[in-house]
């Protein structure tokens, strides 16, 4: 025995030596696949698990059988065979009706069909008479998802000897949004550049697309649009096609399908037609041919993201034809590859005068049942633009007729982009769970999104990538929370982020209790925290200029008047806030019945939403018993203390996570502390030009003046 | 014993499992401390090495002790304890004179005095009886080099049993160039982004600087500039001050000095001044007090790199000024600061009719001896632009009272871009031992870069680096070569490139004989592959427009003629090639004989030049006995099989390097085929048309078309 490891131990040492070499730099993202150190756990998970058993050689079951291999040899921490018979108990078997015959033996037929297509069962029980856990589903894909669910119970240290899980997706398409350019620069990008190499492409398969790919699958996320919505055309042409076939081949086994943004004027740019016209019979032809060639090359190709007439993409109206018009020959021309189209409803006139956040109501509501089945509206949480908070679109419920997507934004454009720490999965939560009444109290935003209020067999949600070229993908540590929140929300749109936070947390970080449960306030405090700091009481859009990084409440005379701040918080005398009920742009009448009450009348409207819709005088006096502009200072000051009480909380946890990630979060929470101070200072000394009253005690005084501020100007911010 | 083993084990299997998580993605560089499989020196350097021993705490000798201590702990496969007394033998000593009473009592100062500022010796010896290997310098910066140094010992599997070492650099200032514009992107950078993470400075302190900082370190480099030559005034503003001062504290410890770019009218665009001429007083005192400002932030900032009146650069010419003035008003700015001022030779007029090759001469040679004394000139390896391979630039040698620092071109913009195979110390050995015959036979171009040949102090070796955000930082697992050779080569520009890829090899691959000869034959033959694929016989500027990527011998009428390449290869039915001698621009006539009559007769020139200087007849008969058509087929022909017999070697090392970095190469010399071949078959068939005469047998014949080749474009070629 002393020999033996007289003869290992060198190069057992060697690697504990050079382990430390490589840094926690949050690359494995929450598919880390460190030892438990739980040790009761550990030793109940060795004592169960003796080997790895799937049977198929798809490259969706040859992922799950290699994740499952180096998740379970990681985790406990020893060599989990893997093998091809039932030879003792422990087993975790894995595989389909048709893959496998040890889970045909199961005759769980029954319990399958209600799974469907991408759910899974994880189930304990014997085959045999061999004690075996069971991951069993319909294709392969969901084999791989159930194999990911059974290594996140694994990670976050579950009970495993008595599992009876079924799990499938409430809705069809769960869609990450890349707004990534082929220069490989990310509008809305703050964590470096496009993960597409598209020079280098289709020739060299980077590690980090099979990555990609695997932590989108560990979250149920099924689909990808690689493409910017603001689009370009070129992305169509053979000399791309070619380039997006070797990313599609490389995540077809995880399940990953690939989705292009259409740029609605392809036929003329690289066409050579003289029209985009929809009901252009050429032009119709134009795209089913160019379906036919994008099909020829990816057969599992999702479909089209289209941004049309908005924002000066060019779209339908260029020709008086209306959205379904130009969604409808797009749907026509990948039907026939059961191809779907997602038509964003984000858009707003230049021209118009009336309230921006009416205008895509008024478009698309008196089209609901003009579209293709296989089309989708993709309608952004809330009717500006991804604000801090918003309350929710008033389209969702509004069309019955015609199946409405989310959208949500997971990159921070108005959340403090690469370096504020903001849990999104609240914001989301708030959305999913607000009630439009359309049919009835229960009428959620969720069961609009998942198909269920109107019977929509199609479903999709789609989130607004924060992924880059940097090592830890999403540039802050905590926005790979962000992603996967999205995608679980996806997959289920009735998790709590609560449940969801501590999941990741345990994945990323720690099973510690202490460390959960510090980690888990600072997230759960987050967004409410950024939403004080920035935009408080239903505030919005009083960003600075442009690149939308730190505060501007003073942007004005631009040759958008709703690109600027002043439209939007109308600050005057009087008071501040957006009237949008009778007396003003009459938004509210957008909404169901009580909605629209509860909105119309200020001491209904929850004080979140106050200043949304209604103009109030600065000495309103508001739920506490302050006056409107004493609350709204407080508040402000509120969002930095909570970023200070995030700061205090993570100091506290220095040598409970590894000291990489600790000075990494550290540093960004610094950044977030001055940003905030500056948000606050910034703008209550703008709105204090109005309101001409002292800041109220607890408020702490700025230390630079107004115009010090307003001079303020950051170059080349990322993500333009 | 067996209970402690069974204590440890699980845990050291663990790591046995993890480790194998983390991929070979060629982050570490050079810098792989790996346990040696050498077992024979393994064992005799455990035995020699007991301890490290470092006195004094400034943070570059505290570099050192951390580099040795991670180095040696991990080449050793053993802790190697850091220790405060001398106790027994085998301990490594490091330090100066002043910062250790023990380097002090080996009474060195002589041997010390001769190495310099940053220059250190190894020895072998013993200290109050004990064996010892001490690293001694006069400087903190000298012993990390010194350190590094003994780290390469090891590396490279060298006997350190009775050393003794001098080394000291032979150029003050070894550069890198880099050419980063402040939106991240990076001017001919193919290997990602920029490391600069400007957005976040100067709260975000990356990793990547720090290990940025000791790459450069290992191999002598001590200054960075880290801004594009074609400048934004903007880094020069307060706001990004404080961020290059961030970078300037990161890199301090590892010696490494930051340096930037100087934009010419930065007095107007930021100062506010109406003009930028030179010799006004207060263009001059902006300057001045801007030097000022910039040393208060950064005490040791090293000085300005310009590019001025060159490809739209502003410069003295605006004001009727020459580059004298313009230099030395600058240098007049940083000298109270002891800092430098790198003025850069490549200049070329637009309205010029004039060979393009002769200007900077022309320009610059009236004003030698008119440069402060704080001034180098930087002046290309070649007087063109970075071609796969030119003749020495004639002001080498040209320029008796002007330090010439040299510029080199580490990125390979005319090289293959990111992912061709170039190893370029070959070209650069060969350009540093021409000889210029300015002082008569040896009067080499190395000789002129280092200062010995016009006895000048001031030195330096510039490199356009090829680093990026790219895992590997150079985007090609071989650019790192380059890298490392340019190091080595600005601290001895008389080392062979053989010699350099040896140790690189050795450092980064492996120390196994047949990997090395095999990697090293390829890397020795890769340059003359791609000057064959591309250029050959002295062709040259005959690239894709603009992006120069790929062929383009056909591109012409563009807004500069001299960015043309039918103004450089000149072919007609005649023949093909630049008349450079009497009878054509008398380029020739800038080189000192006998150097001139040899490039003036075609029959003496060296025939790698030919077309360089000479336009010739299609049957011209070359050293062969071939015509001039046929040998330049073959030579087209012999890069792509040079390739090819590379691929081969690489395949055959298969399991000899690790499968990530040995796919990544190999995927990356299949590109490097397709682009080789691409690059015969469309030149071949360009020149066809004026030669009409058939491809020599052996000469692969073309698939596509003249016609296909023309009309391909890439798109979006990153580096532009």
């Amino acid at each position: 025995m002393r020999n033996k490891f007289a003869f290992i131990l060198p190069f057992l040492l060697l690697l504990l030596v050079t382990n430390s070499l490589y840094a926690e730099d949050g690359y494995r993202l929450w598919l880390r696949y460190d030892q438990l150190n739980d040790a009761a756990r550990l030793k109940d998970y060795r004592k169960a698990i003796s080997g790895i058993l799937v049977d198929g050689d798809s490259p969706t079951l040859l992922a799950a059988e290699k994740e499952l291999k180096m998740g379970l040899d990681g985790l406990l921490g020893k060599a989990v065979p893997l093998t091809e018979k039932l030879t003792r108990k422990g087993a975790i078997v894995a595989g389909t009706p048709e893959s496998s015959p040890l889970i045909r033996s199961l005759n769980i037929n029954d319990k399958l069909q209600e799974v469907g297509e991408e759910g899974y069962l994880i189930l304990s029980t014997t085959i045999n008479g061999k004690k075996v856990t069971a991951i069993a589903a319909n294709t392969a894909v969901g084999v791989l998802y159930g194999s990911f669910h059974f290594l996140r119970l694994l990670q976050t240290t579950q009970d495993i000897s008595r599992l009876s899980i079924s799990s499938s997706p409430k809705t069809e398409h769960r869609v990450l949004n890349h707004w990534d350019n082929l220069d490989r620069t990310v509008e809305r990008g703050y964590a470096g550049f496009s993960l597409w190499d598209w020079h280098k492409l289709p020739d060299y398969i980077d590690q980090r697309y099979i990555d990609y790919a695997r932590a989108n699958a560990s979250i149920g996320i099924n689909g990808t649009v690689l493409t910017n919505v603001n689009a370009n055309a070129l992305v169509l042409t053979e000399e791309y096609l070619i380039k997006v076939k070797a990313l599609a081949d490389a995540f077809r086994p995880y399940g990953l399908k690939v989705y292009l943004t259409a740029r609605f004027s392809a036929p003329i740019e690289i066409g050579g037609l003289k029209t985009a016209d929809p009901v252009d019979p050429q032009v119709q032809q134009w795209w089913k041919d160019k379906a036919s060639e994008i099909y020829s090359h990816i057969p599992d190709f999702g479909g089209f993201l289209v941004k049309a007439d908005s924002e000066g993409q060019p779209g339908p109206h260029n020709y008086k034809r209306t959205h379904a018009e130009g969604a409808n020959m797009l749907a026509d021309a990948v039907a026939p590859h059961k191809g779907i189209v997602m038509w964003r409803a984000f858009v707003y006139s230049h021209e118009a005068p009336d309230d921006r956040a009416k205008q895509a109501y008024n478009e698309f509501k008196p089209l609901d049942g003009k579209f293709r089945d296989n089309v989708l509206v993709q309608v952004k949480n809330g009717a500006i633009d991804f604000q801090p908070r918003e309350p929710f679109h008033p389209l969702f419920g509004a069309m019955p007729e015609t199946p409405l997507m989310m959208e949500f934004q997971i990159t921070q454009e108005y959340l403090g982009q690469g370096t504020h720490l903001a849990y999104l999965a609240p914001m989301w939560e708030e959305v999913l769970d607000a009630d439009t009444y359309a049919k009835g109290k229960g009428s959620t935003v969720a069961k609009v999104v998942d198909g269920s209020l109107d019977n929509h067999s199609l479903s999709a949600m789609a989130g607004v990538a924060n992924i880059g070229t940097d090592r830890n993908w999403t540039g802050h540590q905590f926005g790979q929370a962000n992603w996967y929140a999205f995608g679980r929300l996806a997959w289920n749109p009735y998790l709590s982020s609560e449940e969801i936070a501590e999941e990741w947390i345990k994945m990323t970080f720690s099973n510690k209790e202490e460390v959960v449960s510090a980690i888990k306030t600072m997230m759960l405090n987050s967004h409410e925290a950024v939403v004080n700091y920035m935009t408080p009481l239903g505030l919005h859009h009083i960003m600075g200029w442009s690149h939308h990084y730190g505060p501007g409440a003073w942007i004005k005379d631009k040759h958008r008047a709703d690109w600027t701040s002043v439209y939007y918080h109308k600050a005057d005398e009087n008071g501040v806030g957006f009237d949008r009920t009778k007396t003003g742009s009459n938004a509210v009448a957008q909404y169901f019945p009580p909605v629209e009450e509860e909105f119309s009348n200020p001491e209904k409207t929850p004080e979140k939403y106050l200043l949304w819709f209604h103009h109030l005088p600065w000495d309103y006096k508001v739920e506490s018993g302050r006056t409107l502009w004493d609350e709204l200072a407080l508040r402000y000051q509120s969002g930095v203390d909570t970023v200070r009480q995030m700061q205090r909380t993570w100091d506290a946890l220095e040598g409970k996570v590894d000291p990489e990630r600790f000075r990494h979060v550290k540093t960004f929470l610094e950044i977030q502390e001055k940003d905030a101070e500056w948000w606050r200072d910034a703008t209550l000394l703008y709105f204090q030009t109005f309101s001409k009253r002292p800041l109220p005690e607890g408020v702490e005084k700025p230390t630079k003046s107004l115009d010090y501020f307003m001079k303020l100007d950051p170059k080349f911010v990322p993500g333009i």
